[in-house]
């Protein structure tokens, strides 16, 4: 039972996004048998305080939370660890000081995947949560590799993709797509290529409408992390 | 960190419908916001040698592996096991024998499933591994509480039921639709009211097809499961 390389996943943050990532895992590994798949743990744990409040003063801070999940994927085994939360990598440095696990950082995912559609430079769009913009998660090392990063005003951050997050978290698929498709296609329309969708809620609100009616293509973080995790489960098999 | 109960999912017998069942764990669940999900760890190990062939004379015996994926979501601090596979349940006793945290049968699950639905006797289909069927995991449990099983013939379990459960472990959910969709309507043919799918890969196979081709209700026991295991969780929070 010990060759195998095992993922850690640390989820729950929110739980779709992270019970979609074990489908996206599963769906995107080449496999002709059950036993081709990747062994992973799913640490989901829906309490770890918010992360975009985690960032303000005063706030629950979801710091320990995510140190004990962590701990937790260590002792069942895992060989590194993946996080489909963006906003949970604002602690990433906190997180990889006390881990010797790799943690795949989503961010390098987002980044393979712009490559993998070919994408190569130029200006995209960014969508995130609050948070992930103010920490500058994806800008700054987005800038370093050739693409310049247009970002929702503060209008629709506060009437569309903050609402439209929360709406996915409840469960309320439906009521996200509208607002969120409007966000890609302004993007679009002010330049963007093709947008990140740096919240692993928002390819899920997405995908509750139709996908012919948005003008660009998006890089899904989910996917990304999935295929970067696969690549690092297959590697550990030559 | 200490008061929520915590769900173990021994899963990966297929990973498909390990998560999909943590899918179904979250939008079954009642819900206003991320905190409002059930905590879960999720112990989705491909590698568990096949239970059918387990079952069989000088195969590799999965039991195990289930034991080492208890020990695991035990350590981890989990206060309940649910196993979204049907055939692992054949080794139920010896997995309970060995733990003192309640492992949710996925039978009593399905049963309460019927009833929910409203079908409360009478004839019903089966459909299920040919392990699942051999070991009447079901079919006595569900005579003792009134209801009679019909299952598919060897032909069609050769022949249609074994190479679409196949398929979806494999990636492959359209080649299975067309062949459980038969099996499906031939049950109900034959008297059926309703139909348990009695393996976890045979709900997501029937999923890539139309729904309204099928003649009769079905009892999903990957929802079935998850809706018992919302129910152990939120019994906690009183």
């Amino acid at each position: 039972m010990e060759d195998a390389r095992i993922l850690g996943v640390l989820g729950g943050m929110g739980p779709l996004a992270s019970a979609h990532f074990m489908l996206r895992l599963t769906l995107l590994t080449p496999a002709t048998r059950e036993q081709d798949h990747v062994p992973a743990v799913l640490w989901s744990d829906p309490r770890v305080p918010d992360r975009t409040r985690g960032k303000q003063v005063g706030k629950a801070d979801p710091l320990p939370w995510l140190l004990h999940g962590i701990a937790g994927l260590r002792q069942a085994g895992c060989g590194a660890i993946a996080i489909p939360c963006n906003t949970a990598h604002g602690w990433y440095e906190e997180m990889q000081a006390t881990s010797d696990l790799p943690i795949l950082h989503i961010v390098d995912a987002a980044t393979a995947d712009l490559r993998r559609q070919g994408v190569a430079g130029g200006t995209i769009g960014l969508m995130a949560t609050a948070a992930t913009l103010k920490m500058r998660l994806y800008q700054d090392r987005l800038a370093a590799q050739g693409w310049t990063c247009l970002i929702p005003n503060d209008s629709q951050m506060a009437r569309l993709v903050g609402p439209a997050i929360a709406a996915v978290k409840a469960n309320r698929m439906a009521d996200a797509y509208a607002p969120l498709a409007e966000v890609v296609n302004d993007l679009a329309a002010r330049g963007a290529v093709s947008v990140v969708l740096g919240c692993t809620e928002i390819p899920l609100g997405l995908q509750a409408g139709p996908q012919a009616a948005l003008r660009v293509p998006v890089v899904d973080t989910i996917d990304a992390l999935a295929r970067t995790s696969i690549a690092w489960a297959l590697a550990g098999r030559r």
